[in-house]
C-alpha cells in the first residue's frame, strides 16, 4: 500500500467502524487499523440491551455485523499495531511493521482494563486471573469465581458467570453500586450471586500456578475468598501512548477533543472511548465516528 | 396519570426513544409524549444505511424496532400535543389535553420539513405537493415528478421516487451537490433522473386540483418543468414553539445545551435534531438522548 489514504482510522472499535462507514459513504479512501479482533469491546461483552433498535444481542454477534457493514463500502482493513503517529500536510500512522500516509486521522483506540494492582495478580493472567468474562467464563464450571468491582460492566459480567459458576462473589471498596438499577436488582436476586461490600482485595493466591483465592479485607480483618477465577472490573485507562509526544492528551491520558472530535492538530481526531467524555457507550461511540469522519470528509473537500 | 414522573421526554424519534432506554433500565419512571406516530424522521424515511450493525433497513422498520426496545423495560408512552413546559422543583409538561408534572424533561421533538414559500404549494399539499416520498410515492407511478434540493435527504427519496416515476426531475439552486459521493454516483448513473443545476422554484401550477407542473427560473429565463408530483426538500426547522419563552433557543430557533445536553434550566434537557450541532442523524441522536438520560438520573438519584 503506497498510495496516500484520506482518511487513516486507528482502531475498529464501534467508534472506528461507525467512521469507515460514513467516511466510505462519503467517497473518502479509507483505512482501518486494528491489533486484536475488530469489534473492540464489544468482543468482551456477553450481551448488549442498549443500542437502540437492537433488543438484545451477543457483543460478539454486533462486532461482526458492524464489520460487515463497515466494510460493505470501499473501507480497508489491516492488522496492525500502532506505535507513533506524525503530524503534518501528509500525515503519518506507524505501526511496527508498516508506515501508512494519510490526509486525516481518527484515533479510536478505545480502552485497556485496569489491574488491580496487587501481589499474585500479573503472573496468573490465564491461570485462573482473566479481564473477559465471556472469553473464559466457561472455563470455570461448577466453580467459584470472583468479580473485582461494582459498576456495570462488572455485574453485567457476574451475572454472565452465573451460567457456570457455582457461585460469583462480587468484591467492591463501597457500599453502593455504580450501575443501572435494572441490573443491581438481578444481581441481587440472583441465588448464585454473593456480594461483598466494602472489601478491599489484597492479594490474590495460588497453588501449583492455578489461582486459588482471593484475600480481601474489610473493617481492619482479613479473610480469603477462596475462588478458582477472579475477574477485575474496576475500570480502564486510554489507549494513547502513541501520542503521548502530540499533547493532545488530558491528566488521564485520555484525548481531548473538540466538537467536531478534533483534537489542536488539524485533521487529527479522536473518536470513542479514547476521548475525554462524560458517558462511554456504544451508543456515543458510533456518535464520535460519525461525527469526526464527516468533518475529516469537509476538511478533505474543502467544503 | 397523578403521580410525578422521574422523567418525561417530548418526542419519540431515534434520541427519544434511546434517552427511554437508558432512563428506564436505570431504573427512572418515565414517559415518551409524541404527537405523531413514534420513529420520528425514521418513519417518513425510505432507507437507513448507515446505522452501525445494521447494513440496511426501511426507517419503519428501524422505528418499530426501536419503538418495541424503548418501552421494553418500563418505559410508558402517550399520545400528546405539548404546548407549553413549565420549569420549578416540579416540572410540566402542559399538552393540549392534559398536564404530566416530573423531576426532569428531555426536550427530543425533531424538526419539521421547511416550505419553499412559493405560490401555490401550500394549497397544494396532498394534491401534488409532498414533504414524504415514502409515504406518497407510490401514487406517482409512472408519472413524472420533481425534488426540490441537493442534500442527502432529497438525493436518497429522488433515488426512492425512481421506483415509481417515469422520471424524476431533480432542481437544485447551486452547482454542487451537498450529499455522499456514493449517493451522488447513483443519481449520475440513474436514467430516470434529470438533474437541473442552477435552477430557482418560482410558482407551483395546477389544474383541476392538482399539480401539474413547476415554474422554474435560471439565468433570467423561465420555464415550466411538467410533473404531477412535487416533493421540498430543502430543510427542516426545528419544533420548539413550546419553548419559545425559555430563552434557551440560537437564532435558528434550536436548543443550546451543554455537554450533559442540558439547557440553562438544571434538569431541562435538548437532544437529537432539535439541538443546536454539526451533524444531525441517527447515531447523533441517539447518543445524545442517552446521555441526557444518564445525566438526568445523577441528578435525580444525587449522585
Amino acid at each position: 500500500m503506497e498510495r496516500i489514504f484520506d482518511l487513516v482510522i486507528v482502531g475498529a472499535g464501534p467508534a472506528g467502524m461507525s467512521a469507515a462507514i460514513y467516511a466510505s459513504r462519503a467517497g473518502l479512501t479509507t483505512l482501518m487499523i486494528e491489533m486484536g479482533a475488530p469489534g473492540g469491546k464489544l468482543v468482551k461483552t456477553h450481551e448488549i440491551s442498549n443500542y437502540p433498535g437492537i433488543e438484545t444481542i451477543n457483543g460478539a454477534n454486533l462486532a461482526m455485523q458492524m464489520f460487515n457493514h463497515s466494510t460493505s463500502f470501499s473501507a480497508q482493513y489491516v492488522y496492525g499495531n500502532v506505535v507513533n503517529i506524525v503530524d503534518g500536510e501528509t500525515k503519518q500512522v506507524v505501526c511496527d511493521d508498516a508506515t501508512y500516509e494519510c490526509k486525516a486521522i481518527i484515533i479510536a483506540s478505545g480502552t485497556q482494563e485496569k489491574l488491580l494492582g496487587i501481589a499474585g495478580e500479573e503472573e496468573n493472567v490465564g491461570r485462573g486471573v482473566s479481564y473477559c468474562a465471556v472469553c473464559d467464563g466457561a472455563f470455570f464450571k461448577d466453580e467459584e469465581v470472583a468479580v473485582i468491582g461494582a459498576g456495570n460492566a462488572a455485574l453485567e459480567e457476574a451475572l454472565y458467570l452465573t451460567q457456570f459458576a457455582s457461585k460469583v462473589h462480587v468484591v467492591m471498596r463501597r457500599d453502593v453500586f455504580r450501575a443501572d438499577q435494572i441490573i443491581v436488582d438481578k444481581i441481587i436476586q440472583n441465588e448464585k450471586v454473593i456480594v461483598h461490600q466494602k472489601y478491599i482485595p489484597l492479594e490474590i493466591t495460588s497453588m501449583n500456578n492455578k489461582v486459588d483465592g482471593i484475600v480481601v479485607k474489610s473493617n481492619e480483618e482479613t479473610e480469603t475468598i477462596k475462588v478458582k477465577g477472579i475477574f477485575p472490573y474496576i475500570g480502564a485507562d486510554p489507549m494513547t501512548h502513541f501520542v503521548n509526544h502530540l499533547d493532545i492528551l488530558n491528566d488521564h491520558k485520555y484525548i481531548i477533543v473538540d466538537e467536531n472530535m478534533e483534537t489542536k492538530y488539524k485533521g487529527i481526531y479522536g473518536a470513542g472511548d479514547v476521548c475525554q467524555k462524560g458517558l462511554r457507550q456504544v451508543v456515543t461511540a458510533v456518535n464520535d465516528g460519525a461525527i469526526a469522519a464527516q468533518h475529516a470528509f469537509h476538511q478533505i473537500k474543502g467544503m
